[in-house]
């Protein structure tokens, strides 16, 4: 079965792609490279020294035999990815292509059109592509456990059956998202389910939660294929920011109270959800919903572990918490369902001390490589 | 108070503008005139002969006396968005200015895109302006009963109480749009709640449901100031379609079985009704919805009332179900509550004979303007 992975050059892309093409699945990446241009307009980088793409994929090939098609270019540009989608034939769309940072969403008004343009705009284009060539094909779409916000009722998977004056329905599940970028993953939710109701197509959304950790079986096999690890205040994420934070003796930057509580998962995880997708397609016509991750904690639970481990390490680890540049709760009602992946196969990695041993070591052996400048939050919500 | 009506130069835009003008308001119309130029585009027209913005706008100054300001221009070009509103200053902002017709987003891929680029992007620099310069001034948007599709439980006002597993919470209803139009709709609303929770501005989200009839009180005043009126298969929609097909002998065309049921109302309440949200803010940070319509009809309802009112014409009026070219229910619950404007005052104009007779004679006074060719859809949903 041929894979397109769209966003193939990033965190969770590459990641997929490399394990993908080690479980045997052809595998083509689709990427704009742009997340890289974004890093230099920023003055960030990630903390591991990641090389260019078609490095990565040639350094694969040496080690595995195994190839990996490349298509450099931007799915808003739809003779490209029409022209692309043609050449490689996928059985499998996996879409990870989109601006993917909230606070980078809200920097200004720019930056808030450039990703609800870039992310609904790049979907519609697949969907249409999806449409006029490859009606059967398979797209797996990553949405965001954010686009549900922090609701005071169970939080299903994708739809709730409601009971109301005496009748019912099952209804796509009510979105509160917290960000102009949770926001366009709503809108492609919304695209996509239209999409597969009138043209029959089939596809899964899937609600990712938060994603820790770094290494995968295939990313760790040579330094050449190292993926990359986001620390800065726009791109990092709680806990692999905390662990970096704490390799180098900066503190521990919770927002606010740290009540907030989120869904979690290890990326490698993250790979094998793809692959429980891919491997159990969607009917004709059907968006199928997921939600994608293993466990739920606030992010002060998070910041207390990493202290703990650390604490192992012989690090002295201090945790600050800062006023929050974000409007949310800081203290909510938060219990997400999580049973359709588990269900079809998910074993998961539970967030252990031997992961906060491997990712804490990990952080040290490249904290020389850390731009103090880049950690505290710069952008805030209310401003 | 000064009100600015973006899309003043629309069917619902004008009759608005001038209503509120005539009521005492100070009105300013901010419109881009680009549908004009899709009629031209798509080779069609309204049936009646409206005058240029700048004389229609002259014609209303040497009758009441009343001046309008006018600003021409698109909102997606925020510069100009931000002069314009320097300059006026207002305290409201009515907003139709967004691409409004489902038919025309689903022309393919790029209407597609163009509409819900055109809509989103315009809205968001609406609310960015709103948050740097007016935080106070109050948004009326126009949203469409179509946001929520034909659910199997009753329509509330844009919000819904859900018990569910032992807990409660009132959330945003849930919306299964039926076009990349409707959707765009949808995309906004989630957009302009999050604005009004993060940077508390006030905003009304009015879910309009289908409006009819052309005279109101001021553009019936003088031909000059006469209201566009639409047939054709892209902007027609379903009443005033079905009377000017009665006039001009055609058959009156219902897409399917005709069990299609939505909110109708007179174009005399829709401006009421904007007057009602202007003079009844929402609090600040208050995102609030009032579904705007005043009777559920369906599809072949209405038929069969043309049909009879043009009988007393002396009108021979045949119905045709056409194959419907759009994906949707043809029979299905549909109960939608709308009393959040009846509470502030609004006193309906509900359908009448004597609205069916005035309209069918106005259709017959301009029915050698009518374009045969324009009559039948030629946009499907499917393909």
């Amino acid at each position: 079965m041929k894979v397109l992975v769209i966003g193939g050059d990033g965190y969770c892309g590459w990641a997929t792609a490399l394990y993908l093409s080690n479980r045997g699945y052809e595998v083509g990446i689709l990427d704009s490279l742009v997340r890289r241009y974004w890093d230099m307009q920023l003055g960030v980088d990630t903390l591991t020294p990641i090389l260019p793409i078609q490095e990565r994929i040639q350094c694969w090939q040496a080690l595995t035999g195994k190839t990996i098609d490349l298509f450099v270019g931007d799915i808003t540009d739809y003779d490209f990815l029409i022209k692309s989608l043609r050449a490689f034939e996928p059985g499998a769309i996996v879409h990870f292509g989109e601006q993917r940072s909230a606070p980078y969403s809200m920097i200004d008004r720019e930056h808030a059109v450039l990703t609800q343009v870039n992310n609904v705009v790049g979907t519609l284009n697949l969907l249409y592509a999806m449409k006029e060539d490859f009606p059967d094909c398979h797209l797996v779409k990553l949405g965001t456990m954010g686009e549900y916000g922090t609701p005071n009722i169970d939080i299903e998977e994708g739809y709730i059956t409601i009971e109301h004056n005496g009748r019912k329905d099952t209804l796509p599940y009510p979105k509160q998202p917290g960000s102009f970028y949770h926001l366009s993953k709503v809108h492609d939710s919304h695209n996509i389910h239209f999409a597969c109701r009138i043209w029959g197509l089939r596809a899964t959304d899937l609600n990712q939660g938060v994603v820790y950790g770094v290494l995968t079986e295939e990313t760790g096999m040579d330094e050449r294929l190292i993926n990359r690890l986001d620390y800065d205040g726009v791109f990092g994420t709680a806990l692999n920011r905390f662990c970096i934070q704490a390799a180098i003796g900066h503190p521990l930057t919770v927002y606010g109270k740290g009540g907030q509580t989120r869904g979690f998962l290890d990326i490698r995880d993250t790979v094998r959800c793809i692959e429980i997708a891919i491997a159990n397609p969607a009917e004709a016509g059907e968006f199928r919903v997921f939600n994608q991750f293993t466990e739920m904690f606030s992010v002060g639970d998070l910041a207390r572990k990493v202290q703990e481990a650390g604490k192992s390490l012989g690090l002295k680890v201090e945790i600050h918490h800062l006023e929050n540049p974000r409007v949310e709760k800081e203290e909510h009602y938060f219990n997400a369902k999580n049973t359709k992946l588990i269900d079809l196969g998910l074993h998961p990695h539970y967030l252990s001390d031997a992961l906060l041993d491997s990712l804490l070591n990990f952080a040290i052996k490249y904290k020389d490589r850390v731009n103090q400048n880049e950690i505290l939050p710069k952008v805030t919500w209310r401003r």
